[in-house]
């Protein structure tokens, strides 16, 4: 029944492969995110070739246009946009939430008004899952409420046990044929009540589960042991997704607290303004020291980028504002993120793991972290 | 010697190929625009897939940023941009005189203020051979004077004689082994004045020629009865290149008038906004009626977002500001114009070269030119 296989554990690190109607995802895997249904500057095929199996596509974003009934009518999210391997799609929960004062919440739902139009909107736990019906995602998450850094204990219990009566609500109509529903854990800072979210979610009858309400301003320290308090309660035969949180340093973190998936927007943000990732560190190639650098953007790197041009003429597309950067350093960033994940998932069974997130914590110049 | 075999004429029209460092070029050829090493938005290889064999790049932006002697350490354009096929340079003539007031022109040279950083720069024929030696382009094109619509004939006349006196100065040193180079024919909108700029610059011992200085306001019946008239009197076993005379309409009538090369920015300069040519004219995807339409941008076309998008997701794309969408209307754009001149080449000696044109102005909606 369940489409998740777990293939080996390892110091704390856990292999496996998910099963979805557009592919299989092996895990731990590293989501590119398609906001508005394109990941930014990239067609679905450079997607594919930079070794993504799935993408992170945005409720909020995509209900609000082009709409969600509108998407089903075009042959749902995958037809619409061209990308033949698997979507998840979150819930709208992290975005509504961020619009702040724009808000309001009650135990039915949520109000609040659209970015593009200030027109009123209004998502429940049912909305949301219907929405993500139309689009045919391959994984939805359900309806939660994050708290926004530094949270009262109270005010964290409340949207904890909102987000808890929504999750139920969000299992309640029969799934979509091939759909899988992930719950949402939340807890703010208190690492009781993240205790609490885990064990009750982990009783509902999802598919998998999103940590949500981290890496929001609180201390990185922090971020890893609500995490591993979490994920240590999380039933084990099913996939733990953590949501938004993303630099590479997390990515090694989170594999080695039992997380089987990602999503991030940094390496497509930070491409935007000409900065790439590298071992050595982020480059911003804007820098005048790249103007006859002749090297690939990362020497280590295969991707079609480093494979083709130098860092002298990526200044220069920067430079001169040329989306065609954006574009390169984007397909850059992703392998570059892609590699690191696959790197420690092969590990992960051979007895090497502890050894490769020690070696890979001082090649990306982290501190260790207790 | 000469590296341009003409291989057949028909009804004005003319087939050949023009062999460069860098691939045969076959011609009547369109050069799409890399104004700042990129064809805007696409690849290298993107520009290839759509077939185009040569690319124009812009002397001024070029020399400008990221500068002449940097792109020769750095290999060469060719190199520096990652570009296989051929490369045309123009002189930097048309942009440095649309400068207007900020240029002083003498017969040593043009002296101008950058539009980068307000510095003063100079081109002379001398120098501008010298930038387009180093960029290492596989046909450079001698400095020019065009004037704008309306001028007069002796504004007109004064302009041309220095043209034709650059153009000696262009021819002096030796050519960069590998490299072609093309005068420039200009004469104002005077016919007596076109004829002699033809005639003068015929007995030049350059490669190929191009007709600079129209469709700068001028009637369109002008700007092809002055081509005709140059056309007619430029040596037959060299090419000629229309110079930024740019629609599809533009293309047939020139092709018919004996033009062999051109260049166009039109393509992608509109695809940024959202338009696309089809042959039922140019469709601004970003209207309403596109919204759910499910057809591909121009049914009838073989390009890669022909053959996997829709107008709803072109339409999408450009609502929400997403530069795929600028992207995937270019490449349908190139390959559409690409694909015109491919089939007007095809027909050059196969007798049906006037039905063609007679029936490609009916579906292109074009009023027939006297």
């Amino acid at each position: 029944m369940s489409r998740f296989e777990l293939i080996a554990e390892e110091s704390g690190g856990r292999r496996g492969r998910l099963v979805t109607g557009h592919g299989v995802i092996e895990t731990p895997a590293f989501m590119p995110v398609g906001t508005q249904a394109t990941v930014k500057a990239l067609s679905p095929d450079e997607v594919q070739q930079v070794g993504a199996e799935v993408l992170l596509g945005n409720t909020y974003h995509l209900a609000l246009r082009p709409g969600a009934e509108r998407i089903a009518r075009l042959g749902g999210l995958h037809r619409f946009m061209g990308w033949r391997g698997a979507i998840l799609t979150d819930s709208g929960g992290f975005q509504v939430f961020s619009l702040d004062h724009l808000v309001k919440v009650t135990d039915d739902g949520a109000t609040f008004r659209s970015h593009l139009d200030g027109s009123e909107q209004r998502f429940t736990p049912e909305s949301v899952m219907e929405i993500q019906r139309q689009f045919g995602s391959d994984i939805a998450m359900a309806f939660d409420q994050p708290v926004s850094w530094p949270a009262t204990v109270d005010g964290a219990r409340t949207a904890m046990e909102r987000t808890h009566r929504w999750a139920k609500r969000c299992l309640e109509p029969a799934p979509l044929d091939g759909q899988m529903r992930f719950g949402i854990v939340q807890g703010g800072f208190d690492p009781g009540l993240r205790i609490e979210s885990a064990e009750t979610l982990g009783r509902m009858a999802f598919d998998g589960f999103g940590v949500g309400g981290l890496s929001l301003g609180e201390p990185k320290a922090l971020t890893y042991e609500l995490l591993a308090l979490q994920t240590a309660r999380l039933p084990g035969d099913r996939p733990r997704y953590l949501m938004g949180v993303g630099t590479p340093a997390d990515f090694i973190e989170a594999v080695a607290r039992g997380v089987d998936m990602f999503d991030c927007v940094l390496p497509t943000r930070i491409a935007r303004n000409g900065s790439i990732l590298t071992r050595d560190g982020r480059l911003n190639l804007r820098n005048r020291q790249f103007i006859e650098d002749r090297r690939p953007p990362d020497e280590s790197c295969d991707c079609y980028t480093c494979a083709r041009f130098t860092r002298a003429y990526l200044r220069h597309l920067f430079m001169s504002g040329e989306i065609l950067g954006h574009r390169l350093a984007s397909i850059h960033n992703l392998r570059m993120l892609l590699r690191l994940v696959a790197q420690l998932r092969d590990a992960i069974g051979t007895g090497g793991l502890a050894r490769l997130i020690a070696s890979l914590r001082e090649e990306w110049s982290l501190a260790p972290v207790p």
